[in-house]
Formats: C-alpha cells, structure tokens, sequence
C-alpha cells in the first residue's frame, strides 16, 4: 500500500495529475476488457489509471513502472476479447485514447503515421478520401484501436485477400521495458536490414515492448465492391462451396460464413431481412475495377448455383451492401442478447479442415448443452464460435470450460491454430502448448525474458 | 587442423561419405557466392562441405559443429550477392541442393510444402499450372533456391503489388543452434498465436537457425498480364511518372525501371529491340482479369503521355512478353561484361525521394569516375546500382568503396534502408548502422545471442 501511494505520487510529479486516475472506482472500471473473463484471480484492480499525450510520458510512467518492479497494461478502446489487457497483477494501466492523432498520411510514399489511440475506422475513413485503403477491418473497427489491432495482429473479413496488421505495419516506435526508444523498420515498403521486428512486435499483446507510434503501408483503393450473401440447406454446402470459388481463380476479398443459430439470432434482434429459415449463409465480397464487378458477379453465382445455394441476395447499391455487414457484424450483439454474457472465440484450420471444425464445434456443444452461434471468415479457414453464457450459473459454466477445451484440442487435431486474428491473452495460454511446439515455447519465453527481463510489460499473458 | 580432420571424421561416421567433400579444391568452390567479395580477410575456405539429404543429417551436422565450435553456414545456389554465404572463418558448408523436393502443393488449403533446396521458378511453374501463384521473383529465380530466398527475404519485380518472401512464409520447420526442431507457425493463413517466428526467421541469414521445411502461402493466379515499357527523354520523367500511376488508383504488380547505361549495356549484349537513345524507362506490368486489361492499358498509356514518354513498347503475346523482361533481368548479366567483375546493390528509400537517390547515386558514381547501370523497383521506392569494376584495379576498387559509402550515407540522409530484398550479409554490415537505430541494433543482437549462444549458425553476418 506505501508501494502503491508512493509510485501514485511519484506519477503525478511526472504526469499531468488529470490524467492520473486512482479512485477505486476509477481504477475498477478498467480491470477487465471486453473478453470480461470470469474467475481471474489475483489483484485484478490496476492500482493505476495513466492516460498518455505522448512518447515522453510512456518513457516516464515504464521508468517508473521498473522501478516499482509493477505490471504496465496498455489500453486502447480495450475491445480485446482475450483478455490481453485485463489486470490480474495490479499495476498500471496505460491508456492510450489520448494519443490519437493521424501524424500524416502520404499518398506519394502510400503510407500512414499514427499514433496508437487513432480508431481503426477513422484512418479507413481519411485515407480512402484520397484514394488509398488499409485492408484490415476486424469487426469492431467503429471503437478498436490502431495500437490494439497492432498488438494483437487483428485481421477481419478481408484477410483472405489482403492479410492482417502484421502485413501493413513497416516501421514501429516502440518504449521498450528499460524506457529506451526501438525503431523496428524504416518508411520502405520492402526492407531486409537485419532481423524484422516489427512482426515480432505485432501480436506480441503489449508484452515486448509499447508501440507509440506506427508507419502504415497503404494500397490503392479498389474502385469498386459488390457483397453477395449465400444461403444454404446444409454446412456442409456452404463450406464445400469455399473451395469450388478458390478453383475459379476468382479472389474475393471476403469469404464469410453464418450457421442458422447466428442468421436466426441477428434477425431476431436486427432485423436485416435474412433468410431465417436455411441452415447457414456464406457472405462474399468481391472488389475491383468497375469493369470486373459484373465478371466476377456472373461467375459466383454460377458456381453458387452449382453448389446448390437455395438463395443469393446481392447488393445493388451502398444501403443493400451495407445491411448485409451490418448484419454480419452483428452477431456477436445479437448474441449477448440471448444471456447475461457473450463469448466469442477465434479457431482457424487448413481449409480442407473447415467442415470438420465446423461440424465438430456445434457437436462439442450439443454435448455440453450450449448454444453457439457460429460466424467466420471462411475463406482463411477461419471460425468464431460464438456462445452466450450466464457466468452466475456455475454448471453452465463448468460446461462452457470443458467446451472450450475440447474445442482446443479438436482445433489441435486438425492441424489448426488457436487464434489467427484475437490473439492468447489470459484466456488461452493454458492451452497453447496444444498448438505450439515447446521448442518454439520455449523460445518465445526466452525472447520475453530477453526484452523484458523485469517482467512489467503485460506480465502473464500469452504464457 | 587435427580438429579438423577430427571433425571431418565424425562427419563421415554420420553422413553419407560421398555427401562430404573435403578436397581443397572441392572447399576453395564453395568460398564465395555471387557477390564475389574481394578482401574476405581471415580463414575463408570452408574445412569441409556436406551436401545434406533430411532433417535427421542437418541435426547430426549442427550437433558436430556445436560440439567443435565451428561455423555451419547454409547454401542453396549460392546466388546470394551481399556475401551471405560466404564464408570468413572455415566452416561447414550445408549444401541443401539435394533437400529439392515439392513435397505438396495443395489445392483447397491454397499452401506449397517444400524443401529448402526447391529452385524458385519450378515452384512457381508448378503451382501455376493448378491456377495457383507465387508470387516472389528475384531476378535468378531460374537457379535461386526458396531456401535462400527465405534467408535474404527476396522481393523482386512483383513486390510493389504483391509483397515479398515474408509475406508468403506460414510455417518453418527450423533446425536450432543445438539441434533441436522448433516450428514457428501453422498450415494456416492467418496466424496470432504466440509471438510471430516466421518472420524472425525470413531474412536473418541462417543467423538464427536452419530452415528446413517450408509452408508457403499461394494465392489464385490472375488471369492475364501485359507488359508496358515506356521510354523518357529524362530520368526524372521516369520517376515522376511514377506517382502518377499511384494516383490513378491502378495497381500494377510491377513498375520497374532502366537508366540509359543499363538500356545502352543490356541492347550491346543481348540486343531486345530497346531504344538506347532515351535517358530512362519504366517496365511497367499490369494483370488482373481478362476483361480488366484493356482498361488498365488504356489509363496507363493515357498517363504515360501525359507525363511525357517518348515511346511506348506493349507486349502483345508471350513472346513479347518474355523480350521485355529478358531485357530487364539480364542487366546484371550484360553489365558483367563490361569489366572482370560486377557488383549489384539494393537500396531502397521512401518513394518520395526516389529522384533523390537515383540522381544521387548517378551523381556519386561519376564523382568517383565508375559506370553505373541503374535498375530497380522504382514502385517499391528500390533502386539496384549495378558497377561493373576490375578488383585489380587498386585504384579503381578503392573509389568504388568511397562510392559505397557515400551512396549508403546518402540512403540513410533520405529516410531509405540499406537492403529491401538482398540482406546485408558481410558486405553491409560495417554500414548498418546508418539505418538502424542504436536500440534496435542492440536487441537484434541480444536475439542473435539467445538463439545461438556459441555463435556457430553463419557467424559474424548482418552485423
């Protein structure tokens, strides 16, 4: 407690007191995320609320941060669905909304500067008004954070054509554990001088160092974009018709999925006139020159029909694009309206082993009496189970653990990987030894001890 | 040297004995690779080479080199051009050329299994008769090897729309520093699970361990491609021409670039129908869907008339197609004949100060009375300077390390990088530090140390 108050008073010599938080209550509203986990243990109250203004200030509150010997979390919109910046250790929380500022956007060098606060949606937004577009685009880009999509390696829906953040990020400020400021890479688009680290920064979950600034490669704006939504009879149609469009050599930007319990769902508390009535929906993008879009529309729906969707809804213009993700994008709100608490999840697989994972999460969940409603990006290979849950009924709970641990092992089997776009946090690092081997384990703990040797920075998670 | 021949005697226990070449003549082969470094001072003829066949002869040969100290430094064409595999201190050299197999290519997860070994054009020309693509190209890719291209990260024309090696790399089998195995990602596109060790490994130049097996990603082959060379009566036409493109929101998979020295070199020795009277020209490729290709051309040409080219060249076939960029990539070749050695070179700075660079290097290399034929990736920002110089020529090789030096310093002043796809092995390394900051430089080391603390995989290269 004298630790506590003494590192609080000496912050507020550093900081500007406004941006120094330390109520109980203050400090409360920040020890969870949006993963809001059950059953952490531990001191899950930060002692500490630090909103930055700039790179000075980080240095200052990590300099303080080693010589408390205390955890520092960084936050942004702190949409993390793993738990990565939830407390368990006290510490401080350093909170990033401050910092977001668009340094610049170059539309000669087709790059971006941005502090780490900057909302994902709102640099889409500005860079498109000249013509450029960065690709990732996880589902809650409205709130999340440039500096949360970096640390956790945040993907979406156009992975499967454009990849995630780790394929935009080419230069990185980082304050590194000591307070010392890392440059990863340089404003170059190709760049193989020395090792990379700005992959090994991006979906490191804040426990290698802080990032306070990035250099964003930016890609020409494809003129136009066209959705077209799927029905199907059964999964196994859906699933199967990912790869009759992969042999076509078309490449949509997106390859979403839906399962019945998803469509149903959304429609019950969105209503977005979707076929409540088929088993699951496949929801594909396509982009590109003007003079493609009708091609590469023909095409689709042939195969589609091939494939024997039982219906196809296209979008004809910017509302009917828009309600169609707006309805994707809904399922997980929809799905917390169902129980007291939702979860979500982020399994991916080789594409062959789609059907299987597919099929094999909603018996694992039958078994367990849970409803999951389940939306993915397709097209990676990629699922997110989605199951509400009342955490205050301790049985339901048990069974949602045990789920999720077959669900692992399944995932593990199949020669999958436990997250792709969500990362490890808290939430999985039980599991990871199912998918990663020890050598390789072993290794990153290694390179964690290696830049962090007094373990402050995010301790605890991923591990 | 009677732990050498002891060395070489457990070698034979343990490897095939015609596997293992120790003749000073068979060792004085595998001294130098294409850089052809002059002045490799200290012990550089290899003690021994061994021509691997599996993963269980790589882990016996890394185990006998940790148990001797001695350096194993990998090799697959030797076509490396900064002295990566070069060797300085003895050594083994493993030679991976018979490690050549395709060992899957599959359809539905769009991904290639192969081993290090594989030579990069068959990978290319297999995967592509399935209608998948991959798209890294360097220059050699008729003899390069995936594993060498995995060390350097190669780019190569395709970079500017479709990035280079690392961006294609999912999963490595690598053997450590102490034999082990350790795998660094998953048969999966999208991949936040852990800390990103693919990317560690792409372009660390067998400093960190010995990749021996590699998942590649590959994507749908476009349909049609079409080459246009546009000539310019001044380079900075060329340049600016550029950015005109970028602005157009066109995304060409390649704009690359020729100076007149490199026009005049390449019609001199391979005569391709260019036009040596012009200053500059731009190779500029575009691909995408049949129906798209007349458009692009269209606006294409429409900004290279605006931007004052003085002659267009199109490809319309194959064979003009393969004139086009048999005359590109043979520049190194046909500068190699204008003196007894060439030297290549690969910087790569913001795009914005792509004139800058260019110019300067021009500027650089009459100061000090060298011919230079410039090539590069002008989309990427990345420039290839190619001196042809006689090493015997004291005088001559000792203004050609001035120039170097200068054109490094000069790199570094415009915001650039020292390499964007070759590495750095010996021949960059006394200048990286111009580029990378003191702190990054510090903790590539520290990795260095942690994943090989006796020093022994390719030792003393990048820094």
């Amino acid at each position: 407690m004298l630790m506590k108050n003494s590192l609080i008073s000496d912050l507020k010599k550093n900081i500007p007191q406004e941006n120094v938080l330390d109520s109980l209550e203050e400090c409360y509203a920040y020890s969870q995320d949006a993963s809001n986990l059950k059953n952490i243990k531990k001191n899950n109250i930060p002692d500490v609320v630090v909103f930055v203004e700039n790179i000075e200030q980080v240095q200052k509150v990590v300099k303080l941060a080693n010589k408390y010997k205390t955890p520092v979390i960084c936050r942004g919109a702190g949409t993390n669905v793993v738990g990565a910046c939830a407390v368990e250790h006290g510490g401080i929380i350093l909170n990033f909304s401050k910092m977001n500022k668009i340094i610049s956007i170059s539309k000669e060098n087709m790059t971006a500067v941005v502090e780490p606060g900057v909302v994902l949606g709102n640099l889409q937004r500005e860079v498109e008004k000249i013509g450029l577009f960065y690709p990732p685009d996880p589902s809650n880009l409205a709130v999340s954070t440039i500096g949360g999509s970096i640390a956790q390696s945040s993907g979406g829906a156009k992975s499967f054509k454009y990849g995630t953040t780790k394929d935009y990020v080419i230069d990185l400020k980082v304050v590194m554990a000591d307070g010392e400021i890392l440059r990863t890479g340089s404003n170059t688009i190709k760049n193989a001088t020395g090792y990379n680290l700005n992959t090994l920064f991006v979906g490191s979950e804040g426990t290698l160092g802080i990032v306070v600034e990035a250099t964003l490669k930016l890609i020409p704006k494809p003129q136009s974009k066209k959705v077209i939504m799927a029905y199907f009879d059964t999964v196994k149609e859906a699933v199967s018709t990912v790869n009759s469009i992969i042999e076509h050599q078309i490449y949509p930007s997106t390859i979403d999925f839906m399962d019945k319990n998803a469509i149903q769902t959304v429609e019950t508390f969105y209503p977005a006139n979707l076929r409540i009535d088929k088993e699951s929906a496949l929801v594909i993008e396509i982009d590109g020159f003007d003079c493609s879009m009708k091609y590469q529309e023909d095409i689709i729906v042939n195969i589609l029909n091939d494939c024997h969707a039982s219906e196809i809804q296209i979008s004809h213009n910017e509302e009917e694009y828009n309600r169609i993700w707006t309805a994707r994008r809904s399922s997980m709100g929809a799905c917390a309206k169902l129980k007291p608490n939702v979860t979500t999840d982020d399994l991916i697989v080789p594409r062959e082993k789609l059907e299987a994972l597919v099929l094999g999460i909603r018996g694992i969940c039958e078994k367990y009496n849970l409803t999951v409603c389940m939306v993915g990006h397709v097209g990676d290979g990629s699922v997110h189970p989605q199951i509400p849950i009342d955490y205050n009924d301790e049985n339901e709970y048990k069974r949602f653990k045990l789920a999720k641990a077959e669900i692992y092992s399944l995932t593990a089997k199949l020669g999958g990987i436990l997250s792709g776009e969500h990362g490890i946090g808290i939430e999985k690092r039980d599991h990871i030894s199912k998918v990663i081997n020890s050598v390789a384990l072993d290794y990153m703990r290694r390179i964690k001890a290696t830049f962090d040797p007094n373990n402050i920075l995010n301790p605890y998670k991923i591990f």
